[in-house]
């Protein structure tokens, strides 16, 4: 069975960062915003459109989703089409060959190719001195409005997680490895983490 | 500052054999019981009583705890000691020389020492199987006997850990990397997990 890599994060957590490393240091492909690509390929929906329902779409919604597909019902059609050609996409991915999956719920819908599921998180003020580094020339936040983008945007990816699962997102039993970036420079723990990660799919064989 | 690496665990998930093989990998001492031993020399209490105390005590407690160091005054004056010298033993490891210390709350305990924690965990399915490959030959328990006993004594250790910290024991927000003993092999993880370790105090120096 082919490795499959899935990472979950919080927003400004480096969770990205950790999968295009892990990626380079494994040479593996990395899928993210590729994604997206595929999914407009598929429904003829603009990227932008797409994006803007990744980032938002999901706490806009007026109404109560109970955690299950079958809500998909209670779903505009747009968003249906997304989610399913996003199953889809992925599904595509993971039978490809090994792969690192960052974010779209990859954790819960690849749950049958047996992935090594990661969750990387911070503490706050960490996160928000990562997106300030990050930050565009003209982008002028301030400390209260990245924290409440950051909470925002993880607030969206936790309603996504519970749509198309029963896991709840930040929940650690969903993951086989969770790591803390307040305290850790990222590029000095790849080699190690790839290594772990190895030796995850080598017991497993 | 010397190097502290805390492990918390849930029953039955690995997390003592964590830290003994991080220990004999790293070359540094390990803690477990030896902390009940230093108990017992400072308070003059037996070190049965101040296990049972470890396992059970808390939990039996009728009344409700607030969160914070000034509800000892609950506590009857047995536990209050064990309380009290079971800071002073760990802090007096911590500054003798890096160490591995599991249990006992020493990740808040000892916060003050920047120590690495670890959380460990695994599926009840995975700690069952556990237990049952440590008992003795004389322990014959059910399945349900194993899930009821593992659910008791992490109750007991949330509870303790409750009564020592603001910090709940589950929140991963409190570690630096939770490890999912579910689906791997401890002692083929214990070399990039002891390298992981020693980047994150590279990189604080």
């Amino acid at each position: 069975m082919n490795r499959i890599i899935t990472i979950s994060r919080e927003f400004g957590s480096g969770g990205r960062e950790i999968g295009k490393r892990l990626a380079d240091e494994l040479k593996i492909p990395y899928y993210d915003r590729e994604i997206i690509t595929e999914i407009a390929k598929e429904t003829g929906m603009t990227q932008e459109y797409i994006n803007k329902f990744s980032e938002t779409g999901i706490t806009n919604y007026p109404f109560q989703f109970a955690k299950s597909f079958t809500t998909y019902s209670g779903l505009q059609s747009g968003m249906i089409q997304i989610l399913i050609s996003q199953q889809k996409v992925l599904k595509e991915i993971a039978k490809k060959g090994d792969c690192i999956i960052v974010g779209r719920g990859a954790d819960v819908i690849l749950k049958d190719y047996d992935p090594f599921n990661i969750f990387v998180y911070a503490d706050m003020k960490s996160k928000i001195k990562r997106c300030k580094e990050k930050a565009s020339q003209e982008e002028d936040f301030t400390d209260k409005e990245y924290k409440n983008k950051i909470l925002k945007v993880d607030k969206n990816r936790r309603k996504y997680h519970d749509v198309i699962s029963n896991a709840e997102w930040e929940n650690k039993e969903n993951y086989d490895l969770c790591i803390n970036t307040s305290n850790i420079e990222i590029k000095k723990v790849i080699v190690p983490l790839s290594n772990y990660i190895k030796e995850f799919f080598g017991g497993r064989q």
